[in-house]
């Protein structure tokens, strides 16, 4: 910890003699903290650079230092989020790595936080088409990623033909558990995971 | 259409005898158009009775005499929107039925206003739980209706079994045209249609 409140963490610089000012890490977390208080707590529009500052006790330069913009510094929490939320399952069968996936997109999506966040972002991408572009390759790629390796070990498993579409797979998951719990905002009924799953699959083409 | 300008249409009235004074269906639909305009326009927060009475060139008066609020306005204008966009298609098989349906929807979804207002309006659903739960019966329920039906056909047709559930069918159908249109913003690839409703109908468990 620098012992002076100022940016650069002089023990860390230390360590890294390219020169450059290493950005304090602390200072950084507490900042990605303050974006996702501010989004719940006022939503995109009004959220400003000064008040997550204000909410992270930093100044707004230690913002700007790290991120040019509001957009770029919502885009990188939030794909940072995206990614980490979804680890690649393997259970051994299509089955299994698709119900895994499902609960982890399940729990994700009902996280109090993504449920009023995301939508808000969807309302601002309407009006934006560099938040909407920005906010398709943040949490589609990422996702799309995940799907690709999951309908890849099923090839090689041979529980699908080597021709098998990884792309319709995303939408056939992320689709549904969205609509249900994003748009129509209702509970998810018991089983309703397990049924999915099994559509899914169906869906594919496996047997 | 009535001589002067007030609310009551006495053509109208004296064709229903009943005595309560009827509203001129002119205002009702100006102020209906009003409301998608100004949705589009401002988004629902910003949005105010005053706004769509001057979008739609009657008084303030003329809105409270139809809707107590801002909130029921909206509601019944977009009821009348999900209910009236989604006809019970009888093509003959499960399949042809599904890729109309889905044909339907995807129109509806691209539409520039429906792209607007529904990420706007479940924007704000996120943090008012009665817009949350009229909006769940607005569009929900409506389109379960028809998911019922067509699911119900094809049980008669033998193409499903007696046990067939339709309450997955609309979230299969619904979820990844949402995801897709709404969620990714992205146009949809040849074919997709055609696929999803292959996916659709596996999935539901028809050969």
């Amino acid at each position: 910890m620098a012992k002076n409140g100022s940016e650069t963490d002089h023990t860390a610089a230390r360590r890294s003699p390219a020169g450059a000012a290493v950005l304090r890490e602390d200072k950084t977390t507490a900042i990605r903290a303050a974006v996702f208080e501010e989004l719940a707590a006022v939503g995109f529009a009004r959220m400003s650079i000064e008040g997550i500052a204000r909410r992270a006790g930093v100044g707004k330069t230690a913002v700007y230092r790290r991120w040019r913009s509001k957009l770029q510094l919502v885009l990188d929490v939030v794909s940072a989020v995206a990614t980490a939320g979804l680890p690649t399952p393997d259970t051994g069968s299509l089955r299994g790595d698709v119900r895994m996936l499902l609960e982890v997109a399940a729990r994700a999506l009902r996280h109090p936080m993504a449920s009023q966040i995301i939508p808000d972002l969807l309302a601002e991408a309407a009006r934006s088409p560099e938040l909407a572009e920005a906010l398709k390759t943040a949490l589609h790629d990422s996702q799309e990623g995940v799907a690709a390796a999951v309908v890849a070990k099923a090839v090689e498993r041979g529980e699908l033909p080597q021709d098998a579409d990884a792309r319709p797979a995303l939408d056939l998951m992320a689709g549904p558990l969205y609509w249900r719990l994003l748009v129509v905002r209702d509970e998810l009924p018991a089983g309703y995971l397990d049924a999915l799953a099994g559509s899914v699959v169906a869906a594919l083409g496996a047997e």
